[in-house]
């Protein structure tokens, strides 16, 4: 999906929120553990009754992963139900893959052609042969981890050099001589509230995905005040907060009121920004 | 399989080699396109062909991901092979993981339970709470990346603090509090040559898995001198140079022609040393 048509989404739909894929077997309502694949049925009601209210959906691979082969195939078949059913729904495989080149180039192969997702998050460790092997596929995108969501963020993310550059700016400054905003996003959590400002000095024009949202504490008011730009330039995931919203036979009722709230709050954000 | 389990098998061997399995479908020899599964036909005569010159194998997950859901099956299939035939071999899911707690936690589950390798790469960026979930597993092991042995390392991993310190020494110093040398490696890249004595000068006493040797151009002799302890400390691994030493119907006796020529130079290695 190409800049464009998600900015024409984000405003159709009054939204710049996505879900969050995280589906956790053991967390999934015990009456769908006795079909042939729980993971895949309850992926279908929740993308079913949250598909008005989002843009995107972002599975996170470790999920699936989790148990293999039969993981992949859930994957695959969520993948192909998304794309047919609600083809203008951005999909993020989280994979926060990032390797040597030969390598990065299987990667891009195996997410883009294989699994045809719209973007993969990768990982900024190992530089410039490891991420740009994903670019270059039209329509297609890399999104760079720059700044975290999680508590070990403070590890090495905010290592000053010697003029006081922070390692999430080197990794946003240097990333964007391998690829224009059309094709590269960036990670940086929700948690790290007024940061948005010193990462919008870097990259003004770059959408961000943010995850943090809910479960992990982020407020989606900061995140909107310090990171929105003229095209919106967000998206917002939330995966515990909508698709465990409850554990009963009601969750995809559940889920769906709950991104229905936010999607709510993000309208009357992209109102009083006249970006809708 | 713990340290001294290791260091014994390196003694006995008198070896210190890894073979990476980066198998390529596009690139095994025709003559195995017939069969059900030619990626794990390729690998079992490779495991045969060389096992008696490694101690370790190292599936790259990008070559199995790349064909999906079969991929993961010819992966299963393969660890399954090594485990029940040569289970004195130390193996490395080379993944380079690395996510929020909650996801590291079910990508260890994934590793170390349901694949059940000894040991996975995963990528440090994200900091703590993102490989700590991965320690803890008896005789299991964490091989963070430190310094990398492509063109992209050059990117962030030399990037200096106020102090001089570069960050992949922040990330080995750092990362050498949340746990011991009975359960974490460095990845350090051949092609690093003399930095291997600053590494030793913050790890003494870490192994040391070292990708690049062969096809990147990294020199053996280069790691020995710099990089070795009083343990071997060393993995060194070799994939394209063994595996896909000819592409004819010789293939397999080729990769052992090319592992027994590494094992020999480290068997002189290890003598000189004095650990054998």
């Amino acid at each position: 999906m190409k800049r464009n048509e998600l900015i024409e989404n984000i405003k159709r739909k009054g939204s710049f929120l996505c879900v969050g894929l995280d589906t956790d077997i053991k967390k999934i309502p015990s009456h769908l553990l006795d079909s042939d694949d729980p993971v895949y049925e309850f992926n279908k009601a929740i993308i079913d009754a949250t598909a008005p209210y989002c843009v995107a959906y972002k599975p996170n691979l470790a999920f699936y992963e989790a148990t293999g082969a039969q993981g992949w195939i859930t994957l695959e078949k969520t993948l192909r139900y998304l794309k047919e059913n609600y083809p203008d729904q951005f999909i993020i495989a989280d994979a926060k893959r990032g390797d040597i080149g030969n390598t990065s180039k299987l990667y891009a192969r195996s997410f883009f052609e294989h699994l045809d997702v719209d973007a993969i998050t990768v990982a900024p460790y190992m530089g410039e042969d490891s991420v740009t092997p994903f670019l270059g596929y039209e329509g297609k995108w890399v999104i760079l981890l720059a700044l975290t969501s999680n508590k070990g963020s403070r590890d090495f993310q905010f290592i000053e050099d010697k003029e006081g550059t922070r390692l999430f700016e080197h990794v946003i400054t240097t990333s964007q001589k391998w690829a224009s905003p059309e094709e590269m996003m960036y990670v940086v959590g929700a948690t790290q509230g007024e940061m948005f400002k010193d990462i919008r000095r870097v990259a003004p024009d770059s959408f961000l995905l943010v995850p943090g949202v809910g479960a992990q504490g982020g407020s989606l008011e900061d995140v909107a005040r310090y990171g929105m730009n003229a095209d919106c330039g967000l998206l917002v995931n939330s995966s515990r907060g909508i698709i465990f919203a409850s554990s009963g036979t009601d969750y995809a009722e559940a889920a769906a009121n709950e991104a229905e709230k936010l999607q709510k709050q993000m309208h009357a954000i992209l109102s009083e920004a006249g970006i809708i």
